[in-house]
């Protein structure tokens, strides 16, 4: 149906981006925006075709596609906002001492755009991940055109979504190859992408395997290349002793439902449920078997992502002392997924790394430890992480010090008494985290801050006023929070 | 003299550094900021002995060791202003919106520590950039222990320093651990150290090799970890013609002065100087040449410098449509450096890579382009650099907006009318650039946005106010500056 890029088109795909680049970088952030913007309202324009397509392409229900367009929209509108205000922009301004020995010169800084950008759209988000995503909306603020590598498994509704951009791009003047929309099935094509000479970064959300061999690849080139891979995770909840003997039975159904929505199929999907075996845990554990048993299979994204999650769940249930615990009573159709619930103690935790791999889908490891001290062993050992989650009482957070430093230290966004899944779009957010959370913990991809990732700071030094670009200027005719010889102000 | 320090000693250093960080992570940003103080009060205490020690082991001058030592102590004490004010920390707010659909949690995001940080010390600033320079002053206002690998050149040196940094921890009642001070000639004791896995960042400045390799074996580590390595450089200078035309005599000297500055070995050498054959070219080749000729050799910074310097310079003097023309007339002494200048053609450039490569030391290329389209080539085929330099009238710039945008996407920072040398401390300063300047274009080496090279996001989702860290409570007693529901504020 769509074929994949040759070696040929992927090369003149990255002149053009790179001849488009030296234009677009010289655009202002008010030129950005409005292109952002315009992309946001042909997306809406493509009306109830597109949520038609992408919901065949990925078994997700309409409410989903929607509200998932919505979120992309948003995205695109507010990382817009963002741009213009440019506070991303890290405007820096020291002023010139000449009478001092040796004389300091004016120097000021901020933020240009990298260049290119290769964007891989994911597989669970064909919307907000993916050809118009965060990665796509925070690259395009930055002033880099974007390469979209389009997911094998919603090539039409990539394709869709490309030529809206395109049109968008059309309609605000930009110039050619801003935007480029390259189908590769096969690794080849996205390896390609990622060691072209002209692409500057990569922005990636899916599977560890994935993302890492990007990670790899960019810098075995001969100039090495960011790349922000966002993989998997099991955001991990600890269910602290005094809150979860408060509310076990409501707990577990708040967290059957975190663990099912979706089919499970969240970037943040709590995959890993700690406690101290007690009455309270039992009590939480048959509740939450309980909800399981009831809660539908469900069609997963694509043929691949439910094979992979029934040999995951296959094999993380004949692992040693791992036991089932409930699964979805459903009789299970071709393609869908399970919702399943299995249980370990604290030290078959500790004694086997495969149970500490990412199950994707609607599974959920309860890990049974003997006393708090080995439920911050568990802490200790894990891996880098998106989320963490505490269910705790103020009295568990001040008697666990230990725990909490050792969660607070793995993790990119830590909740309190809440599901780690569902993703704000604000400022705050901050989607990333440790390796192998993601390939660079000091980024995120959810929030306007993401647009520093394909930025990188230059400073003027003593050039006239006339001369430097208006972020710089003197007068701040685009009055935006810049640092004036140490001092933050927007005058 | 020093021993290479053990694969033992090193795991032991490494697991009291992992201890020191869960202590010192969680201090104040004044206990930071006055740990960091201390330290640099420590240094001026270690008085004139310190002097005549770096003295003897660089074969640098004293006026130059005094005022590199109080650079030091400026940014030790700069920096801990900035990490007490808490700019750096990005601190954000976005309070919940209940009646939202879904209810919006309280998120807010500062940057935490990433823990244990290894810092290489550079031959070239026993001060400055080694055992308590920036990267060390960095890490420690990020919340991070450190480990200095002393560069072998100036042991003796650093480990006075060490010593200084460890009495400051003692009198600040600083965790054990907190620093390190670790000798290591052979490659081996620096391999181990990145590849520590409780190593979790490493800065670096020195050359190409060195700090590509220490790159290398960071991403080749199971848990990859960010490398901030400050490589070689050339420096471009473009010397345009209505500028040029002004005074090529004075442009000739003030240029021998920045070439020859301490033997040349500064990371900002202006090493190519490009420029449109001319009259004016020749007159300012022939005063840089009669002043070069006049200028004394130099004794570099040890032994092994000096030889590179002197194969690297023999290698480009030989190539192809190379041509000598003018050296120092000083006889040259052992471990001497010649200021040495050659010239090339635009043509002859573009051909050879070789002629693109640092000579660390007292050499600069002059390449003559045959007219500013071939100038504007030259620039495209530049690779990243720290530093780029237009000598220019407002004219000149106006007239050759392609070469200066092509100039801009190369380079760190860009000098207009001046020399590259000289590195001013100040938070407008960008001491970075693409690859292969530095293994990471978006961050700085000087000035304390250093600071976000060792530190990344978390955010809280959800936590009441008085479990809050103070950076991110309601009433701001810390009062520094953040973003609260998209406005800065500070109160």
């Amino acid at each position: 149906m769509f074929k994949d890029a040759t070696i040929n088109e992927i090369n003149e795909v990255m002149q053009q981006s790179w001849t488009a680049f030296h234009i677009y970088r010289k655009m202002s952030l008010k030129q950005r925006a409005d292109f952002m913007r315009a992309i946001a309202i042909e997306l809406e324009a493509c009306g109830d075709e597109l949520i038609q397509t992408a919901m065949r392409e990925t078994n997700l229900p309409e409410a989903r596609m929607r509200n998932e367009r919505g979120r992309t929209i948003f995205q695109l509108n507010s990382y817009a906002d963002a741009c213009e205000k440019g506070e991303w922009l890290e405007a820096r301004i020291d002023t010139a001492i000449p009478d001092k020995n040796p004389p300091k010169p004016d120097i000021r800084k901020m933020l240009v755009p990298l260049g290119p950008v290769v964007v891989f759209g994911s597989s669970n988000f064909p919307f907000a991940y993916s050809t118009a995503g965060g990665d796509t909306a925070c690259a395009f603020a930055a002033g880099c055109p974007v390469i979209i590598k389009a997911h094998p498994a919603h090539p039409q509704t990539s394709e869709t979504v490309g030529n809206a951009i395109l049109k968008a791009a059309d309609n605000c003047k930009m110039p050619k190859g801003i935007f480029a929309h390259v189908h590769g099935a096969s690794f080849e094509v996205g390896k390609s992408l990622v060691m072209h000479p002209l692409t500057k970064a990569v922005g990636f959300t899916g599977s560890f395997i994935g993302g890492k061999q990007l990670f790899d690849w960019a810098n075995q080139r001969k100039e090495p290349i960011p790349v922000f891979s966002e993989m998997g995770s099991i955001n991990p909840v600890f269910l602290l002793p005094e809150k979860l003997k408060q509310s076990p039975a409501d707990i577990a159904k708040m967290y059957a439902g975190s663990i099912t929505l979706g089919v499970g199929q969240f970037c943040t999907n709590p995959g890993l449920l700690i406690s101290v075996d007690s009455d309270e845990l039992k009590t939480f554990v048959h509740e939450l078997g309980n909800v399981i048993q009831q809660t539908a299979t469900g069609l997963m994204l694509h043929p691949g992502i439910a094979k992979a999650y029934k040999e995951k769940r296959g094999n993380a249930l004949i692992q040693k002392d791992v036991q089932l615990v409930a699964e979805s009573q459903t009789q299970v159709k071709e393609n869908e997924g399970v919702p399943t619930i299995a249980t370990a103690s604290g030290q078959a935790f500790l004694n086997n790394p495969v149970l500490h791999q990412e199950v994707f889908g609607p599974y959920s490891l309860v890990i049974r430890c003997k006393d708090m001290n080995e439920m911050t062993e568990v802490a200790k050992h894990l891996e880098g992480q998106l989320t963490c989650t505490l269910m705790a009482t103020e009295d568990d957070i001040k008697n666990n010090d230990e725990l909490v430093e050792a969660v607070k230290n793995i993790c990119g966004r830590f909740i309190l008494n809440g599901v780690p899944t569902g993703v704000e779009v604000c400022l705050s957010m901050h989607h990333g985290g440790p390796f192998p959370a993601t390939t660079d913990s000091r980024f995120t991809s959810v929030g306007a801050d993401g647009i520093k990732r394909f930025a990188r700071p230059i400073a003027f030094q003593n050039w006239p006023n006339d001369l430097l670009p208006d972020e710089l200027k003197d007068e701040n005719p685009l009055k935006i929070w810049r640092t004036v010889n140490n001092e933050m102000n927007h005058d």
